[in-house]
């Protein structure tokens, strides 16, 4: 539903969502040239849209991936493409990057994410053979003298040059530097974590069940010069070991989806082996087992050896604040102030947590809205997200989204939604259960209530500055009009017009049921 | 003809044109994700263009709109839609927003719009018992304190509560509010009105005539992210009345324009009845009204009950200065500075005022040119206008659109125009007559002469800060380049390359007839 | 290989290469709207590349222009047309624009461009009876006193007014200035030369051997509204005088090339010829030669009349720094400050220079990055060039263009290159040779070896501040991410994963080759 995203914060406020508004000059800007793409996909749409499943499965050794059905058309409409990725307890999602962008909500679990940005400097650095007490001394040290101090240190270790200078640079590393690599991000439920077109990134589940996530893949993005489907390119694994259709899927698929599939290997075992182990200076049997052949445990995979050895603070969830002052450190040892920006920019941020939601209505419900404002990453991804929460019966305010598709996906509960496109026609008219999908495309008019369990979702959208017109309720398309021009649209008295103006007061967004649900609603209240 | 759009300020001022082709950067970055549309659609463009006449009408109550076949090759190069609307005395354009951004030129007549900007406040407010003087004071009221009064004085009033809070403030809100809405513009001939996308807008027309307008949709904006057409979304009225086709034009048309035909309804419509009550605390009796099924009307009616009023300052135009500081100091008592930017944007300019030409040429014409610099909402709506007036036999320079395409239609007399694509291919070579739209591709060249009775135009170009370069005249193509270079390049003496460079002398954009006509042409000036 | 751009400048600095990842925020912004073009065309891609050689080429009367196969399938997935073009000895390539900006690379020869940028004040002037002091003095006058002193001394001459003011201005131009014209540029070997879309130009080949330069348009830049095709306008020429395929070229194409062809004509001969001639007050007779119907020479013609006469600063060959300060003093002439950040841009830049080498790896070769950091009418432009040599049997590192497609043409020497696309196919596998060119896929990940004879490229990227992300290396992806996570993914152990990271230590983007090779390599560096 996209739903209220700014409206919301300024009802909180009791500002107008114009404050939410204004950077739309901006954010048109920074809009993805989505007119290809919208070019003659989203025609379908007028027909029919329904509640998304996921049609593909992949399994892996220590988990799954399931795929929505791309080809479905409201996706393509929407530009996006999405994913729900199940890692078991100790699996390992292996080190991919894709040529669109994408944003994953955390449905549940815990886990380490690390998102390598090209280019970034290493900035968790561990040495061979130096105490804790030696790495912070180091750590002052390089804090104060850039990397001189380190190259003091390894030129002072006087070794032998046996290749030339590069291999004496590389033993000084194996020797001083047990490891060094780019920070790492913690996730729980609840997080959002975005992950910039051409990043590689990998994730651990650390916590004790199963870690759950749906991702959203924004292909149109500007970012995406390659072709509208969602490429993964994956730096390590093998083929994937076993895949289940569901649903009739076609086996004429050239979509990525499929591409995802058996017939996928690792980019590096596209080289020949010989000339992959000379540009890595490793045997070619080390060579041919990144290539990944024979490997038959998928794009998961269980961590064997006693877990997971990552070097991180150790309190368990640093704040990104901290991370990013161990990373400035870093930054500013490599004499370099202007790439701070990007480096350490966050990747995550909570949109659970009922504290920080945006609008709130007592028996209604509430919304937490993510946009570039509040993550600056979503500029450069040109995505945002909603999180809300809906009581019993509530009802979702009927609006239309301004300047991004969204696409909706359940997370608890139900809801009935009604979608409308511009002849009026009623497109979608069902429930969304828990698991299922739903885009609403820019401009549809969209109305719904909740089920009797309520309903939560997290809706992704194509703008990092997403923002819906209500239709009616404060800061509403009618209410921004004459009531005698509504008089006379509707052919009522101007009394009636009055009262569809104002008949929500100041309600925003979620609106609360009907007075006879009201007693249920309190008593179901937590 | 675009023509010379900028070119023109630089002359007038005796500076170049280049100040005004310094935001090329940052217009390139405002530009259209055109390559998606352009992709196949102007080819065609190749074999020929013809001067359009409208090929569709929908009769409405109290008006009708004309739509210029959008399958006619040129519309779609130029990625855009067009179409005529004319409003009957006391007629009201019924209110509708788009997934694309629009420009209007009001050709005849005058009324009142209201554009809502999603979000902003409603800075026209009335209080039903209060007399003038008492709106004044409170007005000042609010100025100083923001909305906190409001709020004081609605919570003195004690109100006893039937519903919980908010309808309390419902209740507050029908008792001392009698009307508040978003402020609205006054148009009248030689007006261009701009309307973002996703802004729903009406029309009335309280003049004397009817009110024309010709509106051009760059469905090929960024802001769309739909698809290629240009949807109108209705938010009031129901199925259009009747429609007749001219032309032959084919029943299998799946268009905008035939979706704004018979079988569309308005957006309410869509919603189950009783979801939509319950949506809005109205009867089921009034939400029915809303949907229209039964509404004969069409999309333009005409207003009953005595006129509609329309809450606004006394003065019959007032200027936009005065409007914006009255919003300004809603938006202000809203507590938020950031919101005006664009709440108060500025949507309306006249362009036919002669004494605002930014290119006059005695015995030639004049040219106005509105781009972003002078109506930066254009920025979000990345087009612009140009509005050019010419003399009996005056000379429409030699020039190419450089990036953007332009959309011209004749607002009244005629003109001989020549456009010429890449292989030095006449592609159009006719007459442009009031009423008829042609379109120049970027990068085309154009050539023309107006009739016996002169040439008046507009010409709605898709980015906002349009260039066009001339060739020969002053700042042209040719005058960039030596004589030397020019004389070898088309096999002429030296002293004929000279010729061909400085023979228009300082003129630019409208050249002066030959001598010959001159006489005329001086007696014929007013 | 756009290999490396920038990573590059990171180790040479022993900065990272973050640094140059900053723009990333401003430079999606700029990146084309591509997902339009990308939609289909690059899942050809999948399948094979090729290296591409030209198909077509057009001879006129001295030069000739050859066309690589724009329907190979990866040019219209990177979204770019190219041409070699020849100009022999004191030959002139006329003028023309185009609906898309270009890059030419001069891979041999001498010559002077003529950019003209629309609406920029023509700065170089000459004046007829002026010596060369008189000329200086009236610069200063012009300088103090902007075109003021100008029109005094054109009013001082005290003429008579034959036809109004405008034909006394053409008298005293053509009296008192002999030319005047835009700035001038000369190029040699290793120049860049950067041309936006809609801009003419002009070549003299003033060198002594045939002026030679690789041209890349990139047609789906958000400039182009036009079509996916690079269309050329000319300002001059006939009809070309031959033309000869090669390798079974189809007769059916309508693709730009074969509009460049023999029906194509310059777009003056598309106006009648009488009201060409009014517009340009010049007789039918100079107006027809203008158009060239009968002109056989072609695009490419030989200057005759002694040579062509170029007004231009003494020495041979002036900074862009001179240049521009003359330039300045013009355009500050008009009085208008602002107008000099884009005339005044600077559109050539040297990237053959070993000196500017921004990588540098003494066993391997060196890369030059030219993007909108140091050339900054690229960001308009919105493209980018690398330009490497390799020593025999260096080795190029595994990497991919994070945010770019990349057109890499060999200058020298070969490379045997692998081409690696999502599924881990390789998509291609072998030589690249003199005069050929390959297209790297965004994302799609590469790896290569120089020939025995080195490797010298120049690779044009649709980005202004093309990346990409290095494999193994120093900032690499791998060396970015935790040495467990890489024994995990892999199925090594750990010490094979730190020697996995580590095993080329320092070394960035050109890899010294192995220990056998590398006496021979030192015997063969210069």
């Amino acid at each position: 539903m996209s739903l209220t995203s700014t409206t919301t914060l300024a009802t909180m406020k009791n500002t107008s969502m114009a404050s939410l508004l204004v950077p739309l000059c901006l954010c048109f800007v920074l809009l993805r040239g989505a007119s290809g793409l919208g070019g003659g996909s989203c025609d379908r749409i007028d027909r029919r849209i329904r509640a998304l499943e996921p049609t593909r499965r992949v399994d892996s050794e220590a988990g799954h991936t399931e795929f929505y059905d791309e080809r479905d058309g409201q996706l393509a409409c929407a530009g996006v493409t999405a994913a729900r990725i199940t890692i078991q307890q100790n699996g390992l999602l292996l080190p991919s990057y894709s040529n669109s962008p994408r944003l994953a909500y955390v449905v549940q679990g815990k886990g380490s994410v690390g998102v390598v940005i090209p280019g970034c400097p290493e900035t968790y650095q561990e040495t061979s053979s130096s105490s804790q007490q030696e790495q912070e001394q180091e750590h002052d040290e390089r804090r104060r003298g850039g990397r001189r101090g380190e190259e003091r240190r390894r030129s002072s270790e006087g070794e032998e040059s046996e290749e030339g200078q590069e291999e004496t640079s590389r033993r000084s590393f194996e020797q001083s530097i047990r490891d060094e690599h780019q920070r790492i991000t913690t996730v729980r439920q609840g997080d959002v974590v975005a992950i910039p077109a051409g990043a590689p990134f990998w994730v651990h589940n650390d916590g004790d069940g199963a870690l759950v996530a749906i991702a959203v893949y924004d292909v149109s993005n500007n970012a995406n010069q390659l072709d509208q489907t969602s490429r993964r390119f994956r730096l390590a694994g093998g083929q994937t070991s076993s895949e289940r259709r569901r649903e009739g899927e076609s086996e004429s698929s050239e979509s990525e989806t499929e591409r995802g599939g058996e017939e996928s290997y690792n980019i590096l075992s596209g080289f020949d082996t010989e000339l992959l182990a000379e540009s890595m200076r490793v045997s070619r049997d080390t060579a041919r087992k990144l290539q990944g052949r024979n490997d038959k445990r998928g794009n998961i995979v269980r961590v064997r050896r006693g877990g997971l050895h990552l070097l991180r603070p150790a309190t368990e969830r640093v704040t990104d604040e901290e991370m990013m002052r161990g990373a400035n450190a870093g930054a500013a040892a490599a004499g370099n102030g202007v790439d701070e920006a990007l480096c350490l920019m966050k990747l995550r941020e909570n949109v659970a947590d009922p504290m920080k939601a945006d609008l709130y209505t007592p028996n209604g419900g509430r919304i937490t809205v993510l946009n570039s404002q509040k993550l600056p990453v979503l500029k450069l991804i040109k995505m945002s997200v909603n999180r809300g929460v809906m009581r019993r019966n509530a009802i979702l305010a009927p609006h239309w989204n301004i300047n991004a598709h969204a696409a909706v996906y359940a997370t608890s509960g139900s809801a009935r939604l009604q979608v409308v496109s511009s002849e009026g026609r009623r497109v979608f008219d069902g429930e969304l259960r828990r698991g299922q999908m739903v885009v609403v495309p820019q401009s549809f008019a969209v109305l719904g209530s909740a089920g009797d369990e309520g309903f939560a979702w997290v809706s992704f959208q194509t703008s990092d500055d997403a923002m819906n017109a209500p239709i009616v309720g404060k800061s509403s398309a009618l209410r921004g009009m004459p009531a005698d021009v509504l008089a006379n649209a509707f052919g009522v008295s101007r009394e009636e017009a009055r009262r569809v103006k104002f008949g929500r007061g100041q309600e925003l967004a979620i609106f609360s049921p009907k007075s006879g649900d009201r007693r249920d609603m309190l008593a179901a209240a937590a």
